[in-house]
């Protein structure tokens, strides 16, 4: 990945990216929310049902891409008002997802944070189009995408001028069917010894059903994740897109009690481990304080 | 999956094998050792190693299933006396594979638990060689195997009778070259609510890369993993099988430090929030909590 | 596949697209040239070489998707401006790829068949453009993407408008290493099954491998496809772009010859058991003949 | 694929392999009949039926690895029995599994070509065991494995003195659902140019699917497949195993008719191209006859 000349890690600092106060890269970050603007009403009851139980930012989206022309392709614009009332009622920064480059010039004045969907990865005018902002973006893994493509998508970003980009990984495809995709959690440490930029995950759209979310949102953690992506809905029966996946505020309060005190735990410990900080418990405490060219004598 | 008549969880309690005092699917057990059994010194150097640094088994191949008929295939007999040997001086357990149902017989009077590949996870005949025996079986998931159809392998061996499989997830063959294989992690939780047999987890062939085996240790406590199985050699260059994935037994005596704490926190969470015990913390407690069909009332 | 009202076949007659005169969906296709168009001199030659070997149509990017923002990513505008000289130079219409909606506006008075690549198959804003105006349009499928998937794709563009779709089959990405995709010859029957669109056949990057083309375009042809489009340079170790996949002209030449022949054969056994040319040779006289249903009686 | 010290071409002849008097490797062979032997009244109805219908050989399977324990798993000798009966009533070899290592002294007895089905492809003992023999062995490729991994382990094989070995291509697993295995065609001409073994399609096990195993017939042989094995029944209704991709002798015999006029097309025109037969017109004359190395000058 000689290529990399703007994403690479190369022993710089990790980068911090700074959303209406919320430091993603920095603590952990709760992402959540409906996968689609629904309507005023829901929207706005599952924003301040979500802030109450731990949420950091609030997702939506205006803009669907669906399988079926004929599917629901969300509200537009009128999704975009909508966010923007919550974010005033919470006070929480939005990130939605833009899946047209003519749309980034006005979707700029509605979101905190750009959403670069999977399918689009590797749109490049898109990604050249959210590069000209200094809007943050979240760069989501296509689902056939290899890490390495993956890293190239966000150097299009950074190389036209935009040093904001988050990563998250949300499952690739594979042949397993009782999971909607393979969460591929090897990413994480994977990109963090590849690149500066924070990196999430987003357990929803990777296995599809809430009962396995919560250990994923842990395991997350323990990864090394910066932070998560949840789709959650006052209301999941009624969620116009994938309602199966969607967790109750309730369940979401859960997961993030169990997942900040996870991630303190961690915390302590790499603090514990290393008083300077300079490195990360979960990784360079573990595997890269060996030299692991000279690994050391044994009995023989 | 109608059709796991022993295998399903239903309701039941989560089995416990026990294999010499080491009791898993209770508590977190840590199986250690090279990928090959090479020669009685190395041998026996890493297995007083990896004792000391924290293990409770040893692994270690004396038949191995090598790509190409002219790399090196183990040392057979001559290597089940050498674990046995290891066995003598530490005290511990050890864990081989067997892949020829011929083989099995013998085997038995070697290994206290039986390894059954990834490539052999369907070899039928094994399984009900297996199955006939009351030896702990570890059973991996092949490679481009669906859940589905590993836990009907387990079902392959417990209708012969043998009520003690443990399974292990190890990666599963995707189109990312980046890592060896793609740990597949949500698998952990997936058998969990399928089935009421133990489930471990093997970063080193999962991943292939030290740097990233141990944020996949940390994550694999997290989602809920009963243990680990790891490669590690006392001198790794001088591996003669997968010796750019094993761990010093330094390397492994700092993740285990790690992984157990972690697991101890785990444990306290789960206690604390069910004194009962009867759920587990990263899963139940989190979503299972909830009543999935009447998820709560909101604003509309 | 309920929703795809345009798209599927149900009964109706296969769609033939007129090109300029080509009638793709009728007889056979031959779509020729460089993966790119890297400048007039070379592509002017290609082109005439290529005509004058076989092609029907030419193919050349102007616009090229490449995973690294500092890869050559296209002449542009004077790539189309050399395509357009190459069109009256040699009487062949034109295929190139657009890859932003706000290009498919201009680059419609340039393009005969505007391509929307691999990984674009799911940009449906794109689609949605292309949709809008007449000019038909090639639609590879993505690499991840199941046949279903691409046939929506199609039904986006056709929900526009537009009727004109060729659908391309250019390899899907697989645990294969020996070639770049894995061509997927079975989606040709099974899109036939499915609409009456024409398909196509991109061997050139489903393999990436010479040696492999000219197998795989006789298979196609016995596949039932509708043509083949193939990367072609007049001297390939100059081609900035796949061009360890290029063939020569002469090349060219040979695999033109030989697969017409075998479309001809194919074409008269067609004809001879199906006088009414109602059906396929090579699929509904092999098994469609036959009742599924009742598959008739044998000796017990 | 250095390793491969028997298997690989390296410009020698292409091994023939005489089976009862049919040549494979010669000519184009027929392997055909159900995926088991049901009862010995339906396996000699079909039997004589697919001879009729034009087979060179008869399949069918006393041992079937089923996914569950539960499921039918062939009749075992009494099916080898029926095997024997079948072949002395049409004068026709037989093909069947072999699953076990300890099955192979006496199967051998009953069979005329061993199968090692995919899920046993890297059955190493039970490769071993069969290259002990001097019987011809069909090895069917691994649902998940690499070309090269296929050729060791032909190699396997074929290192313990065992010469006959036929390659089958018989689909992977991708993400594909519409089929139930994708069939890798560029495969045939891979394997052709890496080894001199003959290798066949088995295009009902690939695709799962009857509307699609005509077309995909047509097009192995364009490929330069050396043969098909099809699952024929003559009541498919009845078959206990894998029924809905069954053809029936009727559509067998259309495909015969079709595939064997379309295989002496291609020699006709291989022998017009290359009176010397000493290349294969749908691989060496199309891209092999030229130079890749110095691929010619053209205009510029």
């Amino acid at each position: 990945m000689k290529g990399l000349k703007l994403a690479a890690l190369n022993g710089q600092k990790r980068t911090v990216i700074d959303v209406g106060g919320v430091r993603i890269g920095e603590g952990f970050t709760m992402i959540v929310g409906p996968c689609s603007v629904d309507d005023e009403e829901t929207f706005l009851a599952t924003a301040v049902a979500v802030k109450e139980a731990g949420a950091d930012m609030l997702r939506g989206g205006a803009f669907k891409p669906r399988t079926s022309p004929y599917a629901f392709q969300g509200l537009g614009l009128a999704g975009m008002k909508i966010l923007a009332k919550a974010r005033n009622l919470t006070g929480l920064p939005v990130v939605t997802e833009v899946v047209d480059p003519r749309d980034v010039r006005w979707v700029v004045d509605y979101a905190d944070v750009l959403q670069i969907g999977a399918r689009n990865m590797q749109n490049f005018s898109l990604l050249r189009e959210v590069g000209r902002t200094r809007r943050p973006v979240l760069l989501k893994r296509g689902m056939n995408a290899t890490i390495e493509e993956w890293l190239y998508c966000a150097e299009y970003i950074l190389s036209e001028g935009n040093p904001n980009v988050i990563l998250c990984e949300r499952g690739i495809r594979t042949h397993e069917t009782y999971t909607r995709n393979t969460l591929d959690l090897s990413a994480i440490p994977a990109v963090r010894e590849l690149t500066h930029l924070p990196v999430i995950t987003d357990p929803s759209h990777a296995t599809g059903r809430p009962s396995l979310i919560g250990p994923m949102c842990n395991a997350s953690v323990a990864a090394g994740s910066d932070g998560l992506i949840l789709e959650v809905h006052c209301d999941p029966n009624k969620a116009r897109c994938d309602k199966d996946q969607a967790l109750t505020p309730e369940q979401f309060a859960a997961i993030d009690r169990n997942v900040r005190k996870l991630h303190h735990f961690m915390e302590d410990e790499q603090d514990a481990q290393d008083p300077s900080g300079s490195a990360q418990w979960n990784m360079h405490d573990i595997c890269g304080g060996y030299d692991l060219q000279s690994p050391g004598a044994c009995g023989n």
